[in-house]
């Protein structure tokens, strides 16, 4: 198995990407490529004093800017990391290599949209999209994340298709409980593509428990979560600066005066766990899903623990044969279409 | 002034309704008439011993329940509390009594519904909505928290308008600083619709910051924030729930062993404080905004406090003349634009 990985992506590349490839490399026997410049890759190592035995380096010097125009990134820079990375996906391409799976700490819209370009959609697949896992106790699927603002009923259906493969292949959870992200429980509510999406989740095989409102979410409702894209990314930063939020305030709290000072040495281990909890380097990357080969977006700011751990996350999708089950999934749910 | 309000909306009515009047009525020499079924009234003012002078009472039996289609409520509730309470804001009404703004916990549909139908819009106002403020250091506001989900860039144009009057009538912010929730701070970004929105934010004598991200909310990014109904909804409960979560959390960690327990109670005083900062009975209700009279929709689970604190909200509206400077501003705002 061999995992490439873009080693120009994100706010800490090169430095942070090597270091977690050289992390991972040490923990698990996988193969893995690191694609950009090789001057800055060794010297990455080289001031850590690290080696890079066991990875290989395919060599280039252009790379994706966060302004770039996602949807012109392949016509411009064809030979960026991000680019070369994903081509090296395909059988017979031209970099001698052919690996099993992508990941990128870089920007994401044009790693959904070259992903879609290069490695293609499965057949059958309306929309790829972006999945997340929320960084509650309980492991919550939530898709889209971003990539979709605009959406249909069948690709909630599809997604939520690929939420139950995801959380039973990778969190061994049997008959994962499916949500639809909603302004009220009741089953008419919402738009339009909401109540024919609810009507064609409570008609298909899935374990759907109806629809699920927001303040739910970090009580664990369900284990797969779909929404629209725009939805979704709302939800998901606002998950974000609320921990930050609630971590920051009991910071003030506990640094008010000496008898909160003394507060906070009683408690200062369990309050680091919890931090902990809401550390995204701990869940690894992004899942992008209803591609025909397993790509991964790691979080822009992401340390070497969160590449090394996002790497974990690759290896097991290859592992678990996620692109094959999803693909299965969405076939057996068209003949059940079909038959009623 | 008179304030009118439905003794029967909402999870505690009547007798945390009751007794809020009665506390708003000490507080504060204004003129209140609850709109219910006068022998439960009674008897919730029995019960606590309480006196109901200078609280005028109109009866009926009929109720708004939380069940009703909001569309169909005036058509087949009409002598319910919230109609008959919504009819009294206009002049000539027939039960012989005008008020100046009315008060529910009741139904968020039904008395947005109703309200547009009794009330009516002001001249010019495209949609009425809801606002709310959210409960953070700084009071942020946040409309459509729910009401339209469908909405139009001029709808979010004139919330802002609304907004930014609001923020300075009723919270004394002088010029507020108006945010486009959105999925990326970039220009560019989100729906065609909040595209353009953002072009006639952008062009208006409005101070619009920009486009804002859902993860900055809590950190002061604006005081008024625009966005759809749908978004608004999922942004409010998520902001409820996380705070909720991470209260729990610290309460378990609090009381996981004896250690924890006594640095819980060296910052008992502190904690209660940040929590009461969340408790939403200290930020009233949420104005419905864009109608020809003040209404206000208290939370469903208002306790007596909360409906003493909306009442005083509603007096705030009246004395502000918020509707009157909300009709010149959107008026304002059309000149503008006709003269460009």
């Amino acid at each position: 198995m061999r995992i490439i990985i873009d080693a120009m992506g994100g706010d800490n590349a090169p430095s942070e990407i090597v270091k977690g490839a050289i992390r991972a490399r040490a923990e698990q026997k996988v193969d893995l490529t690191l694609v950009g410049d090789r001057r800055q890759i060794y010297s990455a190592a080289a001031h850590e004093d690290l080696s890079l035995s066991g990875i290989d380096i395919i060599h280039t010097e252009t790379v994706v800017l966060p302004d770039d125009n996602p949807i012109s990134v392949l016509k411009n820079k064809s030979d960026a990391s991000m680019c070369i990375g994903l081509k090296m996906l395909l059988p017979d391409n031209e970099y001698g290599v052919v690996g099993d799976a992508f990941l990128s700490a870089g920007s994401t819209g044009a790693l959904h949209a070259c992903s879609t370009l290069i490695v293609h959609k499965l057949p059958g697949v309306r929309r790829s999209g972006i999945a997340t896992i929320l960084p509650f106790s309980h492991p919550l699927f939530l898709m889209d994340a971003g990539a979709n603002p605009k959406i249909t009923e069948e690709y909630l259906v599809q997604w939520a298709i690929m939420g139950s493969i995801y959380m039973k292949k990778i969190f061994g959870i049997e008959n994962p409980r499916v949500g639809l992200l909603n302004n009220g429980t009741e089953e008419g509510k919402g738009t339009d593509i909401l109540v024919a999406a609810h009507r064609l989740l409570r008609a298909s095989n899935l374990n759907f428990v109806g629809n699920i409102e927001s303040r739910e979410i970090p009580f664990n409702p369900c284990d797969v979560l779909v929404c629209d894209g725009f939805t979704g990314n709302i939800a998901l930063k606002l998950i974000e600066g609320m921990g930050r939020f609630m971590l920051d305030t009991m910071r003030n709290i506990y640094s008010a005066n000496a008898r909160s000072g003394i507060s906070f040495l009683l408690i200062k281990r369990e309050f680091e766990k919890f931090k902990k909890n809401f550390d995204a380097s701990e869940h690894g990357g992004a899942p992008l899903l209803g591609l025909s080969r397993p790509v991964i977006k790691a979080h822009g700011n992401s340390d070497a623990k969160a590449i090394a751990s996002a790497i974990r996350q690759a290896v097991s999708c290859v592992q678990t044969g996620i692109t094959d089950a999803i693909s299965e999934g969405l076939a057996d749910y068209a003949r059940e279409v079909s038959k009623s």
